[in-house]
């Protein structure tokens, strides 16, 4: 294979470095290759036996890890950027990953400076380990719904956290199965029989001695899933457990110790803040979770070959399985979308750095149950919070269910090889799959979308200025309705841009008609909705890639060659997509069908062509170290079959098993030394 | 859950007995119920582990159960039938799978009666456990490329097995890993310095006794994969290995043991008889393997009840899942296609078994090497053999991928519960997956249905009378090219059909095109040959549906109003097929864009609509028992919180497990209680 490689990474002129520093600035290349020898050179960290272990090993492994890791950071001082690196690096998810996360951020973000001392000191210290208690077993999306109860206890000046049902158990809550001694619990919150929705609580959960735990506390770990195995995600129910007054994060609402009275003092806006922002980081991060497995496939596709070439007139051996048409079609485009989601992700992330400052001034009124899905849900919120809201839930919903996707068919690209756990790309994928459904499922969160468009459109339709991009395309396709629109989009590459926009506005314009005029009932638009969210998030992807493209500082940083690739990669990331959606694009009358049909068999099969010779260079470009991919088919160098066996030869227990084959006889295992091939910790 | 479930089955009239009678016959029922009930009184069969015990674990209990399964058969002298139907309900690959399947067909149909007597019988009697050993680490999908040799030594009449590189390892192949003791090895044979292309020999590679590999033969277990990791997928190495003359599988070709003179006798049309049959039975089975996703997720959402309609007038409690039209665009498009593909297996079974007597008299010439793909696999053989051999490829790709994407639709619609493994569908998700790539990987067979229709359309544009449907629908398709059609795809359903088929003429006229006229290379015609493939397998699958609701049997056996609901799934599945292919249905011409606009909005929203209530009932019609799909979301019962809750804090091993949760400790696990909880084997 190695030579395989090599000859790929002649054929193409792109500058590696320069188009990895263009997509990820130095310093955080820098900051990987620091941290990856760091790790490297840490036995706990070996990951040779990551694939074999069962759950139980492998979450010892993952607990092991994480203590290296705490210490790691107290040694090196290590930032939390330099944390989150090394996270990525390790690429599982660890029993401290809740704590560092939405544990402490609810902490500092929601708790009182008296608190802040209390209980955000020790878990910064790592003696309070903690976790955040949302999901219930029988209520996830809706928040609102939750049963776990908080009572106000005049008496003594306590709280009562209870779990009246079985489904008022905590589900799914990360770190809390086994790992958490503390949890960030949200319970309905009663004051002398009135209810006052969910509040966020810090609650004891286990002696910090014997790590039991405490009494009319139940909690354990929810099993086995799909991926996320070295994870303990967990359940817990209360029994009438009383809870102390200063529990009850206090810094936008508490209730008076004296009077008992309720207090919402200052605008939850940070909250919905922090939601818009976890949804901006997936956006952020999907096009490197899906250029993972696209390295992988890419490189993988490049070192195998399979049949000859009959048309070929030289008869040079078989060919490489990456030039079949089906092979790019798939691979190719998935290479282009990579980008499409970098630049979206960077853009996304922009937007919501620049509109932070306003924000924390910003005095709109907004509830904390924004997570859920339907007419209900409406928030007034400022203009620019609303727009950046109903844009994090957008893209958040195309770009994880495109790397998700996407993933899937970069392994089946692989042939059977992509099915063994050794091609990397199967583990990657079943951790990265709850993504399509955590911070708002996928197809709920368009329904944020819609209900944003409508109200765009009916402020457009009212005649108000347009005051964004969104309402500023609505009322550009509002003045041209009745002339048509004719683009270019297989020549101009602006057009193509306009037709996303156009297609997106007619779909806004449409769903208004249905719901407005024809009073249609919100659930049975929700399909329309659905699209209706695709058509605007892919036409903002397409936008961002447009503009990223189009910035000064692309000119200076990439040269001409690399550059000119990239804008290729643009179109076939468009093209390809409008002829996925093609349908849509006929309806609202943006492009003909012979356009569509050169785009099918000229445009983007010509793309395919030119894009070819480069593909290992611009994989290359993602840099991913092999360590951190962990995959015999991704390999830099090409030395897939080499590892594949060594790895099914030397590092895998079963085969230290010896069995009895006959039905007969009783004995299954006549020699087992599989135990010896464990990690050693 | 239980009143729900309650509730949904007294809304219809379905009669549950009747349909699933109508769909697999009493005798099937009653077999599947009486294996049942003899399975489940055996306590090695008890899965409660199954979804928590790591690789080594499972592969242990696995060998146990086909020890156990193998005595059942004999103790009960069940049949082929039986033993599948077991093995359905068991549920998991198990390390006797290849040897009952591949090796026992291989030998039967290959073999010679002396061989049937040295291998056929003590391999029926499970004193030879074997497999099949055709794909290397190099080489799957070309079966020409083989690396292993196997040269023929006149002087000692012996053949010398050999693997000259690493990449001739035999890979994947199933049983090998730790189970067999014999092997049906492909081989290439060299004959005084000739090449005769691939060959299966049978090789005695692990000692009777001992079970330990046999000199210079090394073998071993691949590692751990996506799913199927109760198999022992193998792979294996010869070094020069003398095996006798008897090896060579020779009733279709052979040595002479005196001259060494090669001899193909035979036709092996029996042999492609064989890859037609894997295919059918693939097909055949489809239907089932996303009925069990569409079951377990239509009974949960069901079940499933999350926020309140605000639309609604009364305020009854929150809203059932299943009622969100986002959900039923998902579930019941899938729950019409379960019946689609299971109607369509039917048909092709039928095609093939009414086939199956000439074919064996059929002395078609063709290949062994017919899992291949690309321009040189020509056949001529048949048209009847060419005709099933495509239907068969086309099917088995749109069927397999249909099924795979299906069931992860599925689980995904469940929201988070969907990743437990106890949701069940995940599991079997990954066990299913590789179905998309074996016997033909489903890209690759699109090129062999490309190249039948092109045949066929080649010659009736000489004139050639058609001989079958695909000729006649090209035929009719050619006479009316000049006219057009109007089919009335919203109004009638036979209009449908020939709107499917319509699309699928069009695109191979227009293949031909760029074939022949304009000369285009193969290889630049695979992603048009790909739609091409896709849209002639949907023309078959709305054949077949609509071809099983109109057959007299039908009428007979099924009351009018789940006839009448039948005939509804049959336009559920047809139009938002005809929607999501929406692009290539305007370009034919087929449709117009006011009926796809129609579909949509108005016809596919009310089908859904008419539909919902009748979900719970015509999932209950597959008749999946609750044991055979171990999941917590799918029961009958609707207990599925109760059921979650007790597997996860009452069976699961992590919860045995009491660890130190502090960076500063070293101690990982305080204690460990966790193997109380392995299976007893
Ligand atoms: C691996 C993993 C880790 C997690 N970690 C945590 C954690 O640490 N802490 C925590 O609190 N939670 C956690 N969660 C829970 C997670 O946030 C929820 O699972 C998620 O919010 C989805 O909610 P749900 O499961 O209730 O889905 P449901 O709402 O039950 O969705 C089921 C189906 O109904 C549909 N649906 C529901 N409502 C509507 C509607 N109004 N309109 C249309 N369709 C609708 C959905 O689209 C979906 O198809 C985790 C989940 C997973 C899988
Ligand atoms: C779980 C499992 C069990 C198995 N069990 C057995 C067994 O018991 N015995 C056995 O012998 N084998 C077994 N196999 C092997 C299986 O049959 C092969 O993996 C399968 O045939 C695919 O071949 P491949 O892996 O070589 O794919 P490849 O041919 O390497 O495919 C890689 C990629 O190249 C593309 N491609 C390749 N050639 C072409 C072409 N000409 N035109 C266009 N695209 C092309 C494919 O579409 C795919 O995307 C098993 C595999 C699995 C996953």
């Amino acid at each position: 294979g190695s030579e395989l490689l090599e000859q790929e990474r002649a054929k193409s002129n792109v500058s590696v470095e320069k188009l990895s520093k263009f997509l990820f600035t130095q310093s955080v290349l820098d900051r990987k290759h620091r941290i990856l020898e760091v790790l490297q050179s840490e036995r706990v960290f070996d990951k040779s036996q990551n694939y074999f272990a069962g759950r139980v090993d492998r979450f010892e492994t993952a607990l092991a890890r994480a203590k290296k890791l705490r210490k790691l950071v107290v040694k090196h001082g290590w930032s939390q950027e330099d944390l989150r690196t090394a996270n990525d690096l390790i690429s599982e998810p660890g029993p401290y990953g809740l704590h560092e996360s939405m544990f402490l951020i609810t902490l500092r973000d929601q708790g009182t400076p008296e608190q802040h001392e209390k209980f955000l000191k020790p878990a910064e210290n790592y003696e309070i380990i903690g976790c955040y208690a949302q999901t219930e077993l029988g209520h996830g999306s809706n928040v609102r719904g939750l049963e776990t109860t908080v009572t106000w206890n005049e008496d003594d000046k306590t709280f009562i956290l209870h779990s009246p049902h079985l489904t008022a158990s905590k589900w799914w809550i990360g770190s809390l199965g086994r790992t958490a001694n503390y949890a960030v619990v949200m319970a309905q919150l009663w004051i002398k029989g009135k209810s006052y929705g969910p509040h966020p609580f810090v609650v004891h959960i286990r002696d910090m001695k014997t790590h039991e735990p405490l009494e009319n506390i139940h909690v354990g770990d929810i099993g086995p899933k799909f991926g996320y195995n070295t994870m303990d995600n967990g359940f817990l129910l209360f029994n009438n457990v009383k809870i102390p007054h200063i529990s009850m994060l206090a810094r936008f609402s508490s209730v008076d110790i004296k009077t008992g009275k309720y207090f919402r003092p200052a605008s939850p806006s940070l909250i919905y803040g922090t939601l818009t922002w976890v949804r901006s980081t997936i956006v952020l991060q999907a096009g490197g979770v899906l250029a993972r497995g696209v390295t992988i496939a890419t490189r993988y596709c490049a070192v195998r070959r399979q049949f000859q070439d009959r048309d070929a007139k030289e008869q040079g051996g078989e060919n490489q399985v990456i030039n079949y048409t089906t092979v790019q079609i798939r691979l190719l485009t998935l290479l282009a979308t990579t980008f499409a989601l970098h630049f979206t992700g960077r853009g996304m992330m922009q937007l919501y750095e620049e509109n932070q400052k306003k924000m924390s001034q910003d005095a709109g009124k907004v509830g904390d149950a924004s997570r859920g899905a339907g007419p209900e849900e409406t928030h007034s919120g400022s203009d620019l919070l609303a727009d950046l809201h109903a844009t994090s839930c957008g893209l958040k919903s195309l770009a994880s269910s495109t790397a998700v996707d996407g993933l899937e068919v970069c392994r089946r690209a692989c042939g059977g090889h992509g099915y063994s756990s050794f091609s990397g790309i199967g583990p990657w994928y079943a951790d990265y799959l709850p993504t399509a459904t955590w911070e708002g499922d996928n197809y709920m969160l368009t329904q944020q979308v819609a209900r944003y468009l409508l109200k765009s459109a009916r402020s457009v339709l009212k005649g108000e200025k347009p005051t964004n991009d969104t309402t500023q395309i609505l009322a550009h396709f509002l003045s041209k309705a009745d002339i048509g629109a004719a683009f270019d989009v297989l020549g101009k590459d602006e057009d193509i841009v306009a037709a996303f926009a156009w297609r997106s506005s007619f779909l806004t314009f449409e769903a208004l008609k249905h719901r407005d005029e024809q009073k249609m009932a919100w659930n049975d638009l929700l399909v329309d909705f659905y699209r209706l969210s695709r058509a605007h998030s892919q036409y903002m992807v397409v936008r961002n890639f447009y503009a990223a493209l189009s910035a000064p500082s692309t000119e200076s940083e990439l040269d001409q060659e690399t550059r000119t690739l990239m804008h290729k990669l643009f179109r076939l990331y468009a093209l390809h997509t409008l002829e996925q959606e093609a349908s849509e694009f006929y309806t609202s009358a943006a492009v003909t069908v012979r356009q569509i049909q050169l785009s099918r068999t000229n445009a983007v099969m010509k793309l395919l062509d030119e894009i070819r010779p480069h593909a290992v260079r611009l994989v290359d470009a993602w840099d991913f170290p092999d360590w951190q991919m962990d995959s015999s088919l991704g390999r830099y160098d090409g030395k897939v079959y080499e590892d594949m066996f060594y790895r099914a030869s030397e590092l895998n227990p079963l085969n230290k098993i010896t069995v009895d084959p006959y039905p007969n006889n009783e004995t299954l295992f006549k020699k087992d030394e599989s135990r010896q091939l464990k990690s050693k910790l």
